[in-house]
C-alpha cells in the first residue's frame, strides 16, 4: 500500500485548468494531486539569433519554483543570481519533449516560449510541466491559426511525461514527494501518443537497477501516459 | 467615467484565499481585480546575521514576478542572473511596511520571510503584495502561538497599502495598468489601523503635482486603505 | 536644540562648486555641511536602445559612494559585483527628479548622464545629489546651448530636493547622519521652483505617523528648498 | 558502414593512463578514439556543509571543456562568468554515477572531488569522463589505503558508460561527433560491473524512438560497459 | 619640448593634502598635475581568513575611477557587475607595494585598507595612488601609536611611484595623458628612500625596447622618485 | 646548489610538441621540466568591436589552470562564476607581448586568440605560456599562408619569455615552484630574437632590490631567452 492508499499502477487525480490567466497566449494550471504548475505560453515573432533567416521557429522553456512551494523554504533564484544546475537541467528538458512534437519549419520564422513555474511542490514537478505545457502550447497554435497566421498545426502528436521508481522494491507510477525521498530508482520519461519514447531518464538513487525493473517501469509508464494523453485530449475539447 | 466604469474612489473587487497552498505557516492568494499575488509567509528559527543574539526578530520580503504575469513576456530575474532596481525597491517596501506594525523584540529570535509572487499583472502589485502578506504574516503568526512559540501576537495593527493617482487631472483610487500607464501622478501609500502612514511615495511620472492634489490623494486612499482593513478583517474571522 | 546646534528649520551650510573636474560637461561638488557629492553630468550623443529613432532624448543617473565616505568603511560595490538595493533605488530616484524637469523632445537624440559620487557623507546624500546634479545638467545644457547644439534650453525649471523629519517629537529640516539614525520619521522631498512636488519619500522608521506630521515636514520641505533654488540660481550667475 | 570505419558493435580504440599528471591523489587521461579527458581525484580532509558530523563522506565531480578543445573555438566559461546549463547537467552526472558505487559510511569524514576536463573533444564526452574518473578515484582511494587512512576500500563495484544511438536507421556503439551530430536517438547509459544500471539517459533528437530501439541499443551498450570494465582492471593492474 | 612644456626630467606639480575628508583613519588628495587621487586608509582590528591566528597583519589595496574622471565617461564597474582586468592589476600593485615597506607581525593582527579613487585622470594614476596611499598609512598608523595600540611604527621606510617612457626616441618623467598614449615604452617604477625597487613594470607599447633604453629611463624614475618621497616628508611634516 | 641541482643558470629541460591536440589551427604543449602547458591559437576571421572597419587584425589571449594543475586543488574559476586577478593580469600579458611581433596591418581583418591551459604547474607558467603560445601563433599563420589568406607572415621576430629571481642571495634562471615561493625578487622578462625588451616585470617578494641585483637578473634572462628562442626555431623546423 502506498503512502497516499494508491495502488501501483495509479496516477494522482489529475487536473488541467486552461486559460489560467488572462495574458499569456495559452495559461495551463496542471495539478498531479498537491503538485501544482502554472505552464504558460509566450508566442514571439522573433526567433533566437542561431536561426535568424533560416526559415524555421523555435520552441523553448524556461522552469522555476515559487520559494515556498516546497515543504522548507528555498532560496529565490533571482535573488541568488544564477538558475541551480537542477533548474537548468529541468528546463532543457521540457524545451527538447516539446521540440519533439512540433515541426519547426511549419511554426514559421517564431518562437514560443514555455514557462513552467511550480506553485506547490509534491514531487513530479518536471512531468507535469512537460504535460501541462503541451496544452499551453496547443492553445497558443491554435491561437496563431485562429488569428491566420498559420494555416495549419505544426503539431505533429501529443506528447506527457510521468515518472516512476522502485519504491520499497515494488514498481510504482507518479511518486509523489514521499515517495520520491525514498525510492532506489526513479525514472522519468517522456512519451507520445503513438507509443514513441522522447525522453528516458532514469536514475538510480541507491542500488542500481537491473533490466527487468527497468521494463516493469516502462510499463508502468506507458500506461501512466496513455491516460495523460486522453486527459489532455479532454481538456482541449472543453 | 473611469475605463473599467469605477467611481473614482471605488476600489476593484477585493479577494483575499487564505491557505492558497498547502506548506507555507502562511499562504494567501490577494486579488485587485485582475492583479493576483501570492504572499507566503515562512517562519524561520533563526534571525540574519546583524541581529545574532540580540533577543529580537526580523521581517522581511521578497517579491518576483512570473514571466507572463504580464502582457508581454518579461525576461525571468533568475536566468538574467539579477534583480532589476524594480524589484528590490519593491521588496525593501514590503520588507519595511511589515516591520512597521511587529514588535521584533516580542517575535522572538526568529525570522518570517513573505515571499508575494506576481501571478497575473494588472497595476497595484505592490499595494496588493502588502496588503496580502500582512494576512500571511498574521496567520504564521497565529500558528506560533496555536504551537506555544509565542505568548501573545507581537503584531500591533493591521496594515494595507493602496495606489493612487492623478489620472486625466482626476484623483482616482487603485489605479489598474490602463490608468497607471497614463497617470500624470502616481502614490502609494501604506497606513495603519489607527490611519497613521507608514510610507507615502508620490511621483509625479508628468507634470509635478501641487499640494492640494495630494492632499485630494491622501483623502481617496485614506478611505480606501480603510476599507482593505475591513476586508482583512473579514477574511482572518472567515 | 539640534546636536549641530542648528533651528529645526535651518539648513546646514550649502556650498555649491562648478567645474570642480575638468572633463565632465557639468561638474559641480555640492556640499550640505559635512555630506559632500560630486555630481558631473556627459553628454552622449545617443540614447537607449528602448528611445532609438523617436525623436527624443534621455536624462539618467548613477550613484555610489567611495568606500570610505562613511564612519566605518563600506565593501566597494564594484568589488561585490553588483549595486545594492538601496543605491538602485537611489540612482532611480535622481534621474526621475531630473527627468521631470527637462522636455526631453527639446534635448533631442542625445543622453546626459549624471554621475553622483558621495566623497563624504554624513546624511542627505540623495537629496544633495538632486540638488547638485540640476547645477551639473544645466551647466551641460548651456554648452550644448553654446556650441550651437541647442538652440534654447529644454529645462522648464528647476528642481532640488531635502529631507526632513521627525527627530525627538520636533519636526526638522535636512538631517545629519546623527539624526538620521535616530528620527521616527524620515521624509525625502523632492521639488520644482514653481512649489510643486516630483516626489515625496516619507518613510515611518519607529512609530507611524500621522497626517498632522506630515503637514509640518512639508512645510519645513518647501522653505528648504525655496531656498537651495535661491542658492543654484547664485551658483548659476557666479 | 560507419564513418570510422568501425562496426556497429564495436568500440573506438581506448586508452586509459594513469598517473598522468604528478600533484592530483588520481589522474587518469582516457581516450575513446580523438576524444581526450584528463580525470583527476583530489581527496580533501572535510566534507560540504550539509554533511558536517553525519560521519559520511562525498563524492562529486566538476567538468569542463578546454576553449579549443572542439572543432571551433568555444567561449571559456570562466570568462563568461558561469557555467553552461550542459556542463552542470554533466557534471551532476558524473558525481552522481561514482557517488553510487561508493560506500559514504565506509569513506569516513572526507570528500573526493573528480575534475573531468576535456583535452580534445570528438564526441561522448561525458561517458569518457565517468569511465576515466572511477580510475582516478579508484587511484585517490588506494593511496588512502596505502597511508593507512583507510582500512579496506568503500568501493562497491566498477562502474563505467557509453554512449549508443541510432544513425540512419542502426544502432551503433560508442558515437563519435561526426555520428552524434546526425544520430536519430542518443543514449547514454551507466551501467556498473554486475550490469545494473545506474543511470539511462536516452533523447530523440529527431524522431521518438520505439521500445524495440531502446532494447537494441541497451544491448549494444551493455557489450560495450563490460568491455571497457576490463580495460579499467586492465589499467589497474598495470 | 614636451606638450606640458616640462623638460624630460620634470615633474609635473606634486600636491598633497593631507586630512582631505573625515572620516577615515588617513586621508590625502594627491595631485600630480591634473591627475587627482583620493587615497583613505582604513584601519579593520581583523585580519584576512587565511591570516587568522598567524600574529601578523596584513595590507590591502582597492583601486577605481569615477565614471567622468576621464575624457569620455567609463561605465561604472559597479553597474557593470565586475571590476576590469586592469583594476584589479592595479590594485594589486598597490597592495604589493605598500606591503613591502611594512613589518607585519609589527603591525599586529589588524588590517590596513587602502582605497584610491580618481576623482580627475590624467595619466599615472597608479603611481600617484602608489605616493598617496603611502602618506594616508602613515598617518593611519600614527594614529595606531597615538591611540596607544601600537608602540613604534611597523613601517620601515618610504616608498614613492613614478612613471617614465620613450616618448618620440627621448626618455622622459612623469608621462601625462598624451604623452601616456603616444609613448612607445612605459614603465612604472616603485621605489623605497633607500633607492632600492619593489617592483618595475616596463612594456613596449609600440617598438621593443633596449637595454640601453631601460637604463636611461631607470634614471629618470630614481631622480623623479627621490623628489617624491622629499615631498611626501614634508607633508608629514605640515 | 638549487633544489633541483640545477646551475643558476641553467634552465629547466624545455620540450615543445607541436599538433599536440588535433583541432586548432595551432597545438602546442610546452614543458619546462614539470611545468606543462597547451597552448592553442584559434583563427576568428573577425575582429573585436574596437577594430571593425579598421584593416588590421587583433593577436588575443586567454589563460587558465586545471583545478588540480597544482599541488592543492584550486577553485575551478568557471564555477567561481569569475577569472581571478592574477589570472586576468597573466591574459593580459601574454596577449601584449604576442602582439608586439606581429604587424597588425599585414595580418588583416581576422583575429587569433590563443589559450594557454596549464595541465601541470611547477612555477613559470607564465613564460612558458608565452614561449608556447608563440609556436602556436607561428603555426596557425603559417597555415593562413598556406591556404592562400595571407601573401607573407606579419610576424617581425621571435619573442620568448622566462622568470628570473634571486633566491637566498643568488640569482637564479627559470625558477621551480619551491625556489619561487622561497624568492626575494621575482622578474619576468619577455624578451624578442634581436634582444630587445618587450615587458619586464621585477617584484620585491621579501626584501626590496638594488639595480645591481637587476641588472645580474637581466643578464640571466637575456642568455635565457636566446637559447628559448633557438628552441622555439627547432621546433619549427621539426
Amino acid at each position: 500500500m502506498r503512502p497516499s492508499g494508491r495502488t501501483p499502477a495509479q496516477l494522482r487525480p489529475v487536473r488541467i485548468t486552461r486559460n489560467y490567466t488572462c495574458h499569456a497566449e495559452g495559461s495551463v494550471l496542471i495539478e498531479f494531486g498537491n503538485t501544482k504548475v502554472l505552464c504558460t505560453a509566450s508566442v514571439e515573432e522573433n526567433v533566437p539569433p542561431f536561426l535568424k533567416g533560416k526559415g524555421q521557429g523555435w520552441v523553448t522553456a524556461e522552469y522555476g519554483m515559487l520559494p515556498r512551494s516546497t515543504n522548507s523554504r528555498m532560496k529565490r533564484e533571482a535573488a541568488q543570481g544564477k538558475q541551480s544546475g537542477r533548474t537548468q537541467e529541468i528546463q532543457r528538458l521540457i524545451g527538447r519533449s516539446l521540440r519533439a512534437v512540433v515541426d519547426m519549419k511549419a511554426l514559421g520564422e517564431r518562437q514560443i516560449v514555455l514557462d513552467c513555474d511550480v506553485i506547490q511542490a509534491d514531487g513530479g514537478t518536471r512531468t507535469a510541466s512537460i504535460t501541462g505545457a503541451f496544452v499551453a502550447l496547443t492553445d497558443a497554435i491554435n491561437g496563431l491559426i485562429a488569428a491566420g497566421k498559420l494555416a495549419a498545426s505544426p503539431i505533429r502528436e501529443h506528447v506527457a511525461a510521468i515518472s516512476v521508481g522502485v519504491v520499497g522494491s515494488t514498481p510504482v507510477l507518479d511518486l509523489d514527494y514521499v515517495e520520491d525521498s525514498d525510492c532506489e530508482t526513479d525514472m522519468n520519461v517522456v512519451m507520445t501518443a503513438s507509443g514513441r519514447f522522447i525522453e528516458i531518464q532514469g536514475t538510480a538513487e541507491g542500488e542500481p537497477f537491473s533490466r527487468a525493473e527497468m521494463n516493469a517501469l516502462l510499463d508502468l509508464a506507458d500506461a501512466g501516459i496513455r491516460e495523460l494523453i486522453v486527459l489532455q485530449g479532454q481538456a482541449l475539447q472543453a
